[in-house]
């Protein structure tokens, strides 16, 4: 199983494809930087996410960063993903687990301090965890806080990927709330200039860890 | 691998299913007499599909009935389901293979007498076969009508599951164009008394079969 590389983990979504070359944005991404992306979509066909996914596992080892796959484990499993990332409506984690056995790790998204409580025991490598701010990306979210994530990062040992409206100028702030990762939707597909956007972040990530060695 | 018993093959839908009980409705069908279920849902979460499917799958055994899952190959697994069925805009059948191994058989959709050529590679064990008739449970389908049925009967050695439009009076039509089984929707779940369409749909099967007997 490959260790994740979840730093800067860019989320996938239906509405910022709509008009927009799939492969051609997510390829802006990895040069920009990001370390692991995340194939999240809803309204597709299994086929064309299977066709999808082929050319962007090949993209991703190029660029040595990790490709995940949500919810559908079969696609995660046909393409051979370094990770597949379940939220509390899809199938969980033990039974993602029986399925993928040690050739992938798991993600699994919790949405409230409470919840973390009950996951100590589940099969899983990371935890997104958020949101952390508003956001416009998903309807009826839950806010978590900038204070439920510092409670979570001390209430695990696991690593948590922070998600929910995270932008460049909030980086500081999450990780010194102790996320081990940012995952984003917006901050980098909301831009047109994605390898820009994406560069934005890796310097915001970067200027927070220069300040930390030199603290 | 088991093997598919398909002679009366109940197929799901999310519209019969609105404000009707899930598990009952399946329990008349399978009192009926189907020989076979197909759970195919496209707007339930992955979590809830899991759920029924695993109350499904002991309810299934209990009758000796098949159980088959549409397009989602992990739910297969992870239920221990005797099938999976893809159709052409799912996941191809040889990756669905390679994932399955020899668990489970394979179902494969088909919609016309051309198409029909180019699968005789494929790692399936059966063919779905339609549509037969007119018929308003899918948008856009393909009309292959009762000689297409036959046509394809006779250029492939794989069972073909006729499906589309069947109705109990056009039973004997489908059976004599050489289909192996037949697969409705409406026919039992456009009907109020579930057991009583089921029924109907067995006694046109044995009818036919007890006329051929004595012909």
């Amino acid at each position: 199983m490959k260790r994740p590389n979840l730093s800067l983990y860019l989320v996938t979504d239906d509405r910022y494809f709509q008009d927009r070359d799939l492969i051609g944005t997510i390829e802006q991404a990895l040069q920009g930087g990001v370390t692991a992306l995340q194939y999240r979509f809803k309204k597709k066909p299994a086929r064309q996410m299977y066709e999808e996914l082929l050319v962007l596992r090949e993209l991703t080892k190029r660029y040595s960063v990790d490709l995940v796959v949500n919810d559908r484990v079969d696609l995660a499993m046909a393409v051979g993903a370094d990770g597949v990332h379940v939220g509390q409506e899809d199938l969980p984690p033990d039974v993602v687990r029986r399925l993928v056995g040690d050739s992938m790790y798991i993600g699994y998204s919790v949405n409230s301090v409470d919840k973390l409580r009950d996951i100590e025991h589940l099969p899983i490598d990371y935890i997104g965890f958020g949101s952390v701010y508003e956001t416009t990306t998903k309807e009826n979210y839950k806010l978590v806080g900038i204070e439920g994530l510092r409670q979570a990062t001390k209430l695990t040992d696991k690593p948590i990927v922070a998600i929910g409206g995270i932008t460049h100028y909030r980086v500081q702030e999450v990780l010194s709330a102790g996320a081990k990762g940012i995952a984003v939707v917006s901050a980098i597909l909301g831009f047109e200039d994605v390898k820009r956007a994406t560069e934005a972040m890796v310097e915001a990530m970067k200027g927070y860890y220069r300040k930390l060695m030199h603290s």
